[in-house]
């Protein structure tokens, strides 16, 4: 069954009847909008846009693992400001013959997803669309934490990654040369794994600055660098390359370094903390903050490309 | 100039710097996420999607009236919660030959809407798509109030409207109909007048349910009746027809009455209130709440159409 034949109103009750409140919904799909806990008084809010044949391909990715995905990315920039998630609203724009499981398994991926957390999708919107577009917007509590921004990198910092980097960027160039594994580097782009928890950690450990890495972990640091008025070094010996990358690296002809340091849609975080501070769990350092602007590798300028621009 | 040769970030920065901060902004565009006061410890949220060809025409509405609408049509649902909005988020999927003046426009539109209650525009996202998309998510705040839901309408009842009603409907239908006049009409299309303030008043004042009308008032009340297991009878009486609504309909050959019951996009509010309630400044009552399920028109079934499916 298409979603057309289904309806605005049959789409929207099939949907809603796979969501479950989560432990901060305190008024869940179906009315004029939800109602969610903000018990911090301040409430962190962020959203993303995903458009098929930018974002994500049908032919790569089934519904669930759009899900998974397009929550992910929302929910790192709430995780990115110290902040635990608590919601998702999500606008679905689609096709008319779109099918309707399809719609299904992508509630499904976003709820799992936001499940991991704690947060529950709470609302959202439907459009018929010729172009299959998906629009999530996280809220997040920052449970009394000072949130971190971009803009607070000192020098002499300790530049920090959680989570793992380049192997989204790997299993996409993998899919984008018509190849269905490695299934472990596919299925990395198909549903970044988010370390969540790292972020509001390394807010409470006193990180100075943090941001998600979507878009590259370069072109992410250099707005740190950029909003904090300071230069980012990275250190290439920092990264440990698996067997499995490296692998496929060598079979497509890519420098693997281009997928850790360019490569985004991992949703590792990265931040900065002073020099004195223990780096809580899960995070390892990849360089240092400089006075010297801009950004860095091995203290040499970078020549190849940083990561994304979407409007090109 | 075109977004694609101002680039994304280009763009952004383009667009934020037309922005400024509300009251409740604790942090604005341009990091991971906003930040925003939420002193209720409650968030109301929702999300509204408009897509070019379904709610919106660029040669009948400019970039400007595609803010004000966009905004209207999600502070309107936050007001019917009873909660005053504080922030607007943006999702913006645009073709990449867009004209950056328009986005600019578009840009200028929700904020100065948003300013109306005081709101403001603190953060959202790009993306290139080949069909023009906009994605907004409005938060707002409860003052300590409860919220007003769809489901509490009680038999007896006095069913009450705030707003104007049938305007926008009228004036999409001369749109339709290839004309730009009466220009009242068409500017209440373009640009809704939503009575903000109306939905914190009816719910201070005990309204019992409430709904902005959107789709078309017999389609929204008939989510009422639903949600309170109840009946609602609209009484044609109470809805006073303007000169210019009337010539209007008489010359495209229209029953303004259709306009009117089940026209949307005025974002008029609707509500419910126990009969001993003296009605809030702005509500007139145009209807009763009944026992026997469903929705009438002067005790009749309506033959008519009752409003929008997105999908058909």
């Amino acid at each position: 069954m298409s979603i057309a034949e289904a309806g605005e109103f049959g789409l929207i009750a099939r949907v809603v009847a796979r969501l479950e409140n989560g432990p901060t919904t305190l008024l869940g799909p179906g009315d004029d909008a939800a109602i969610v806990a903000a018990p911090d008084g301040r409430i962190v809010a962020s959203t993303d846009v995903l458009v098929e044949g930018r974002h994500f391909r049908r032919d790569w990715s089934g519904g669930a693992d759009v899900g998974h995905r397009a929550a992910a990315a929302n929910l790192a920039d709430i995780a990115a400001m110290g902040a635990v998630p608590t919601a998702l609203l999500v606008g679905l724009c689609a096709p008319t013959d779109l099918e309707l499981a399809w719609a299904e398994d992508l509630a499904d991926g976003l709820a799992a997803e936001a499940a991991l957390v704690g947060a529950a999708v709470v609302g959202g919107d439907t459009s018929a669309s010729p172009t299959l577009t998906i629009a999530v917007t996280a809220l997040g509590d920052l449970g009394g934490r000072k949130p971190v921004l971009r803009s607070g990198a000192q020098p002499g910092d300790v530049i920090a990654l959680a989570g793992r980097i380049g192997y989204a960027a790997a299993g996409y160039t993998v899919l984008s040369r018509g190849f269905r594994t490695p299934k472990a580097l596919v299925e990395a782009y198909r549903r970044p794994v988010v370390p969540y928890e790292a972020g509001p950690a390394a807010a409470t450990a006193g990180a100075t600055a943090m941001i998600d890495v979507s878009d590259g972990l370069l072109q992410d640091l250099g707005h740190i660098a950029t909003a904090s008025i300071v230069g980012v070094d990275v250190h290439t010996d920092a990264f440990e390359v698996s067997d499995q990358m490296r692998d496929a690296a060598t079979a497509l002809g890519v420098d693997p370094l281009q997928w850790i340091l360019a490569g985004g849609d991992d949703h590792a975080l990265v931040a900065t903390f002073p020099p004195e501070v223990a780096l809580p769990d899960g995070w390892r350092p990849i360089g240092r903050v400089h006075e010297t602007r801009g950004v860095t590798v091995d203290r040499k300028p970078w020549s190849g490309p940083v990561g994304w621009d979407h409007f090109r």
